[in-house]
C-alpha cells in the first residue's frame, strides 16, 4: 500500500481542488437548487478517476449517480453517499461564502464539505489511487450517490426497488464518520429510524376573543392534553405497544458501550450544551445506552395563537405540533404511525388530525460482521490508534432502504471532526482528515480484497 | 324631555360630524400614535358642549381627559370612556380607510366608532342637549376618558390614587353596551378580571438536532407537562385554592339568567363560530351561567421549535406559553398569580419562568342597585322595549380600579350592535343607534336627577 499512499500524497492538492470545485456547486434538495448539474459533476468526477458512471433519473425525484468499477476479486463493496446539502441559512453567521470553499488554517469551509461531499470525493480519490498505482482493484466497487438525503431520501426506495442489481454488495460503507473531541476515530454500525408526525387540533372557524373561553373549545388545550398522554415526565412513552419491538443491546454491544464510555468525556458534551445535567441525570454507560439503543418521542415544534411580545387575549382557532419518534431495531415506522393514531383515538383525541411527514426504518449491523473488523483494522493502520466502534448512531438515514433487502453489513466512516458543524454555519473539514480518509478507504479496499 | 329630544333630533347631523371628526384621529395606544392630540380634541369637544374640561398628564402614560359640569341636584354621575383604539390591522380587510369615517347604508365605519368614540361623543352630546335646552343639569356629571384602555389601562390605577376626588360619584356609566342579534338592548353590571401570565421553559443553550432527545432536556415537553397540570380535560382548573373566592350567582342573578336565556338564540351564536357544540355541550341557562360567572384558564398562545411547512428535526432550546385567567368576584389577580407560581413549584416545575403580563381585578354591581333600575327604565322609554340586563360581561376592563375604592354602582350601556366588529376590520355603528344612545344618556341624567 506504500505506493498507493505515495500516489495520494503526491496528488493531495489536486484532490483538494476537486473537492473544492464540487463544494462550489450549490445542490440544495430542500430548494430544488442545482441537483441535476451537481449529479452530472459527480458522474464526471468518477469518470476522471477511472470509474465508469452514469446519472440515473428517478421519477419525481433528484437523479442518482451510479458508478461501478470491476475488481479482480469476487467481492463487491458498496459506497453510499449523497451530493445534496442542507440550505446554508443563516447566511450572516458564515465567516466566508458557504459556496466559496475557502481554505483557512488547514480547513476547508463550505456547505457540504463534511456532509457529504468530502466523504464522497475521498472515496472516489481512493479508488483512483488504487486503479492508477496498482492497475487494478482488489474488489468490485459500486457507488450510489443520491440527491435527496437531506429531505428524507424520498424516492430512494423506488430507486432500490427498480434497480436491485445496482445495490447488490457483500458490504457497504455508509456515508460518514468523524473524529471526536478526543480525536478518536468514530465508526458506526447503524442508524435509528424515524416516524415524524404532525398533530393538528382545530376549534372555532376563527380566532376569537379569549373572553369566550368559557364556552368555545380551545384547540391549544386539546393539543396539550393529547401530547401529555404520549409521554410522561419520567420520559416513558405511553403509547400501547411502543416498546414491543425494541431490541436490547447484546452482551457484545454492552461491552463496546463500556469501552466507549471509558474513552468519552460526558462533561465536555454536557457543558457544550450548557446543561447542569443530562436528561434523567444519566451519565457514562447508561447515558450511551439510552442515547444509542432507546427510541424517542420529541416535540420538535408547537404553535398556536399569539406568541409575540407582550399579551394578546386570543382564543386560537388552530394548534399544531410536530413530533419526531426516533426508532430502534426492530421497530418499524409504519407500525409506530398506526400505534400513534390508535393511541390518540383510544384516549379521546380522534378529533386531532394526524399526518405522517417522515418515515424511515432503523438498521443495525452486528459488531461481529467481518466488514466491521476490516474497517477497524484499516483505521488502526492509517490513524495509528484504536477506533471507537459505535453500535449505532443516534441519527437517521436511509440505511434500511439500501441495505436491508439484501442484508448487507454496513459501517459508517468519514472525514468529519468534532467541530465540522454539519447542518450549521461554517461547516468545514480539516484537510488532513480528508487525506487520511482517502488512505483509510484505500486500506479498506485492500483488506476487503484479501490483502494483508 | 321632549324639548331635549327635539334638540338632539335637530342637531343629529352635527353630532354625527363631531363623531366623524374624532374618528378621523388615529389614537392607537399599542403604537403610541396620536394620543396627546386626541386627548386635546376630546377636551375641546367637551368645552364646545359646555362641559369644563382639562387634559391631565399621567407620568409614564397617556393623558386622561377630565370633564365635569355641575348639576342642580346633589348627586354625581361618572362616565368612564377611553379615546384610544385598537390597531386597525389587517388593513386589507377594510372596505374603506379605517380613519376615513365613511358613512354607508346608515352606518359609520371607522376604527373606534363603536369602541369607544361613539359612546363618548353620544354622552357629551347628551349633556350638551340638557344644558342648552334646559339651561341646567339635574345631576353633576364627571367624565374620565383614558387613553390606555386597549393596552390594559396601565397607568389608570396611578391616576385614581392621585386624584380620588375626580372619580368620586354616586353611580357610574361604564364605557359600552350594544344591541344583540335579536335587537335586545344589552346592559351589563360587571366585568371579569384578568391574570395574564407568560410561562417559559428553557433547555440547552441552542436548538439541537433532535437525535439528542435521548439525553438533552426538551423545554417543549416541560411546558406541555406543566400546562397539563393547570387544567384537566373536563375544564376543571387544578390550581389549589383557585375557586376559593368565586361567588356563586345570587337568586336574583339566576332569575335574570333565565330571562336572558329565554331571549337568546344559542344556536345562532354557535353556528357563527362554526361549532357543532359549545364547550362541555352546554346550552341555555347553564351556558350563560358558565360564561358570566365562571373563571377561565386559556392558552392564548404557545410556541416552540419549528412550526413551518413540512418537517424539521429540531430539539428546541425554548418554549413559551401565554395563559390568560379570566377572574370573577371575589378572585383577585395578584392572589391568582401567586397561586399559579405556587402550583408550578409544587408540581415540580420551579424551572419555568413565570411572568405577569396583565393584572386586573373583577367587579360586579348588584342587580338591586338603583342605577340599574334607572338605566333599565331609561332604556324602556327610549327604545320602547325591555332591556336585557347582564349581571356581568365576560370581558375585562378597569372597572375595579375606578369604582371599587368608593364602591360606585356601575352599569354599561352604549351604541354598538351585534355586527359592530369591535377590535376587527370594518368596525362600525348604526347612525340610528348613535342617536338613540344620546337620548338614552339624556334620559338617564333626567331620572337619576329625580325626574319622572
Amino acid at each position: 500500500m506504500d505506493r498507493v499512499f505515495g500516489y495520494i500524497a503526491a496528488r493531495q492538492e489536486e484532490f483538494v481542488d476537486r473537492l473544492r470545485a464540487l463544494c462550489r456547486r450549490p445542490s440544495i434538495a430542500a430548494q430544488g437548487i442545482g441537483l441535476a448539474e451537481t449529479a452530472a459533476h459527480v458522474a464526471a468526477l468518477m469518470r476522471e478517476a477511472g470509474i465508469p458512471s452514469r446519472v440515473i433519473p428517478v421519477e419525481g425525484g433528484a437523479p442518482v449517480v451510479y458508478g461501478a468499477a470491476r475488481g479482480t476479486g469476487s467481492r463487491t463493496l458498496l459506497f453510499y453517499n449523497h451530493y445534496d446539502v442542507q440550505p446554508p441559512d443563516p447566511l450572516e453567521e458564515w465567516a466566508s461564502d458557504p459556496f466559496a470553499a475557502e481554505i483557512r488554517d488547514g480547513k476547508l469551509y463550505a456547505r457540504g464539505a463534511a456532509d457529504n461531499k468530502g466523504n464522497l470525493v475521498a472515496r472516489i480519490c481512493a479508488v483512483e489511487a488504487m486503479l492508477r498505482e496498482l492497475g487494478e482493484l482488489p474488489v468490485t466497487v459500486r457507488f450510489i450517490v443520491e440527491g435527496e438525503e437531506e429531505i428524507g431520501s424520498v424516492t430512494l426506495p423506488r430507486f432500490v426497488r427498480e434497480h436491485p442489481d445496482l445495490v447488490a454488495a457483500d458490504a457497504c460503507i455508509w456515508e460518514s464518520g468523524y473524529r471526536d473531541l478526543q480525536e478518536n476515530v468514530v465508526l458506526a454500525l447503524g442508524v435509528k429510524g424515524i416516524c415524524y408526525v404532525e398533530l393538528e387540533a382545530t376549534g372555532a372557524n376563527r380566532d376569537a376573543h379569549s373572553s369566550v373561553a368559557t364556552i368555545v373549545p380551545n384547540p391549544a388545550w386539546r393539543l396539550v392534553w393529547a401530547l401529555a398522554t404520549l409521554k410522561d415526565r419520567h420520559e416513558r412513552i405511553l403509547i400501547h405497544g411502543f416498546y414491543d419491538d425494541v431490541l436490547e443491546p447484546t452482551e457484545e454491544e454492552m461491552a463496546q458501550l463500556r469501552r466507549i464510555a471509558a474513552q468519552r468525556d460526558d462533561d465536555a458534551q454536557r457543558r457544550d450544551y450548557g446543561l447542569d445535567r443530562f436528561l434523567l441525570g444519566l451519565s457514562g454507560v447508561e447515558l450511551l445506552k439510552r442515547h444509542l439503543f432507546q427510541p424517542t418521542c420529541t416535540i420538535c415544534g408547537i404553535a398556536s395563537g399569539y406568541s409575540g411580545p407582550g399579551s394578546k387575549t386570543v382564543l386560537p382557532r388552530r394548534a399544531v405540533a410536530k413530533v419526531d419518534f426516533r426508532l430502534v431495531p426492530n421497530q418499524r415506522a409504519d407500525d409506530i404511525f398506526e400505534k400513534v393514531q390508535a393511541h390518540l383515538a383510544q384516549h379521546g383525541f380522534a378529533d386531532l388530525a394526524v399526518r405522517a411527514l417522515g418515515n424511515e426504518n432503523p438498521a443495525r449491523t452486528p459488531m461481529s460482521a467481518e466488514i466491521v473488523k476490516i474497517v477497524a483494522e484499516s483505521a488502526r493502520r492509517v490513524y495509528g490508534r484504536e477506533p471507537l466502534v459505535f453500535p449505532s448512531m443516534a441519527g437517521t438515514g436511509p440505511m434500511h432502504v439500501l441495505t436491508a433487502p439484501a442484508a448487507i453489513p454496513t459501517v459508517g466512516t468519514g472525514v468529519g471532526y468534532a467541530h465540522s458543524n454539519n447542518h450549521a454555519p461554517n461547516e468545514n473539514i480539516r484537510i488532513e482528515d480528508f487525506v487520511d480518509g482517502i488512505k483509510h478507504i484505500a486500506m479498506i479496499l485492500h483488506l476487503f480484497g484479501g490483502g494483508r
